[in-house]
């Protein structure tokens, strides 16, 4: 058996590939309105995991299911004793989201094993394809939620504390209503020992437009950007009236936030222009609808805040200045500047040599790739942060993610699902 | 008769202030909420107009009301073809406003004409004390719509297009309620000929801080801001996940309209430093509240804007700047920049020889006074506007208007009404 028949094997499975996003749109479509909606931990995420573990058994592959309820196809390698890979995404979206988004690392990973399975192809280690759950954060405020609780590293207390948006009801009974097990995560039981996993491979739809913009099909991701954010700031001047109090005397909420918000604009493009990666983004900006007229000056600005870089030592730097920042425009315009509690996400660091073996693989297969960050957040991060070696494959996708408009082709999933493949193939 | 001794029937006349000021205050007090309200053209409104004309019939002054329902109580001249003096300001009030606010000018006149009386004091023109009615634009949306309405200023067809905030009925309607002829002023007719007026004069509590801070308790005014206004311009963008989406690729609202807000603030400084009067106030900015989120490029911004100065060539340019640098931003960031429809309010210029014996009569009764600028409007502007010899006298008041805790002290506001009708003795 060569690389380059098992290559072939992926290919044919182009249709399956196919029929399983197909399938999953229709199974979890938000009823009268746009998109899929798959909440963490209900029963349109659970059909999600239904149909996986279904597909698994039915390639005649081991399906198991952790506490946390993450599903597992495993194809069993000749020493089962070796330390595993997994592939693995997630399986949940936001309210009227994309069918790709997590969706199609898992389908990835089930072309792979397929093909695998089609042509008798025997790895030396198992290959896990882990559908996880509850990666956004949307649903509880809590991220990487299934990969955390597999890895042993959900945060204490997030099982009581962390309650579903759209139900109030607690984690730990929307995962018992799941099939899963919140007593044996509490009790610090781990299904997936960090220290005896091989390698973590995650493939994704880009959540910008870098390589669509510049038609490109792949990107192998270097690194995955951590963050801090300010989830509710808060800049508390004086309302006054407009035409009577002169400059000196007015201590204005949007001047101040305004400064705060182009200065980080400024502190931005310099940086870039330095060459270190990072990003800027204030999501949420407003004045008191109840209080606010054309007429009066300001006194309350609230706004939500998110820095993220590549860089560790970049990222405490730019946290420090941003709190240096917001006191000394506090300082000079005579308001008050809180930032509110600010929560942090370590960056992602991608494995070096699995990254220069996907690139070479890309190469070989003559598709075209380019290395690309990642911007947005990945249970790649969890397993990353968990000490396992870690790397990423970006799919084009035209239309952002969080969104039913994705747009990832079919071929160029097929691309990267190759590229996928000939590495498990290679180090499996 | 001196006018010294007239000036002693003045300060008499203080216990008189009082009692209107807490005649009115108990009147027109908000039920249930601080401070008082008076709808323009509202019954309570009129409660106000009926207790000056019943306090200038109690003085046996002539008592006359205008089509457009304003109120004026007049003492005769003893040439009754010569062009009179109107002392005037508003009756109406904001929502839960304050008792100063307006009133506090013609309690002035009110005080100078019973001084007057007093002491048997014959002018040679009418003096005529004018109750306004709907200065605040709040109501209508429309400002000074008593006083242009007398000076046949009025703009056509806003008897019928504006509507009350509160009710939705039209200005007319409202009128046509509290004793008015709409259909007069829909005719054209004039009842104060703008070039048969000797003088305006208006006395107003200072609506910011100047006076109070530098414990000065009365101003000299020396114009009236003219301004522009976009009261609903909006900044429209992309919205993408703040993760995937590189700085070349966003089209960020919130940074576009920092740029902007912290762009006019640059500008102000720069113009105060080059000794030229000017203010900036976004009052509103926001971001959609059912679309924004912490981790989303934001694709939407709604903002206010109020740009004011003393001097109309500035003005104009100030509008061609704003609106440069709107399409300038817009072009830079992929972005569309909607000012909005763009209001303007005409800059109240101040008859300099009125400004000069006022500040000659302050220096004579060695009452501390300074030259200030108005930064907010009022009626005085519309008759500015129409031709008529304009001044105006700031009293000191210690927390701003439009709110229930505006705080003028009695004694300030007596020896501004001294400084007002020393004028008066030398000038009717």
């Amino acid at each position: 058996m060569t690389i380059s028949r098992l290559d072939a094997a992926v290919i044919t499975r182009q249709t399956f590939a196919a029929s399983l996003f197909d399938t999953m749109a229709t199974a979890t479509a938000e009823s009268g309105g746009p998109g899929v909606t798959r909440e963490s931990y209900s029963p349109r995420e659970t059909l999600a995991h239904d149909l996986i573990a279904k597909t698994g058994a039915a390639l005649g592959l081991e399906v198991a299911q952790d506490f946390a309820a993450n599903t597992y196809v495993t194809l069993a390698g000749t020493d089962r004793s070796a330390a595993p890979v997994v592939i693995g995404s997630h399986l949940d979206s936001v309210q009227n989201g994309g069918n790709f988004d997590g969706y199609a690392g898992v389908v990835a990973g089930m072309v792979a094993l397929a093909a695998m399975t089609d042509s008798r192809w025997r790895p030396t280690r198992d290959i896990r394809v882990m559908g996880i759950r509850a990666e956004e954060s949307a649903w509880f405020g809590v991220s990487y939620i299934g990969s955390r609780s597999a890895l042993g590293q959900l945060p204490n207390g997030a099982l009581e504390t962390a309650t579903r948006a759209d139900t109030g009801r607690t984690l730990a009974d929307h995962m018992r209503d799941c099939g899963g097990d919140p007593d044996a995560i509490a009790a610090n039981k781990i299904y997936l020992d960090p220290a005896h996993l091989h390698a973590y491979l995650e493939l994704h739809i880009e959540q910008g437009p870098v390589l669509h913009n510049e038609k490109i099909p792949v990107g192998i991701v270097t690194g995955i950007r951590g963050n801090f954010r300010c989830p509710d700031a808060h800049v508390s001047g004086e309302y006054s009236h407009c035409g009577g109090v002169p400059r000196a005397y007015r201590r204005d909420a949007v001047m101040a936030a305004s400064e705060f918000v182009s200065s980080l604009d400024a502190l931005w493009t310099a940086s870039e222009d330095n060459g270190q990666d990072m990003a800027v983004t204030v999501g949420k900006f407003f004045t008191d609808s109840d209080t606010h007229a054309m007429t009066k000056i300001s006194g309350d600005v609230r706004f939500s805040l998110d820095v993220r870089t590549l860089d560790p030592t970049f990222l405490a730097e730019l946290e420090t200045q941003v709190i240096d920042l917001a006191a000394d425009i506090a300082k000079r315009r005579d308001i008050s500047f809180d930032l509110g509690s600010i929560t942090h996400a370590q960056i992602g660091v991608i494995d070096p040599s699995i990254q220069a073996a996907l690139t070479d693989g890309a190469t070989v297969l003559d598709i075209p790739a380019r290395a690309i960050a990642s911007g947005a957040a990945h249970d790649a991060a969890a397993f990353a942060a968990a000490g396992v070696p870690t790397a990423m494959i970006f799919i084009r996708n035209d239309k952002g993610s969080h969104n039913p408009d994705e747009a990832m082709e079919l071929d160029d999933f097929m691309q990267g699902t190759r590229i996928l493949t000939r590495w498990l193939a290679q180090n499996t």
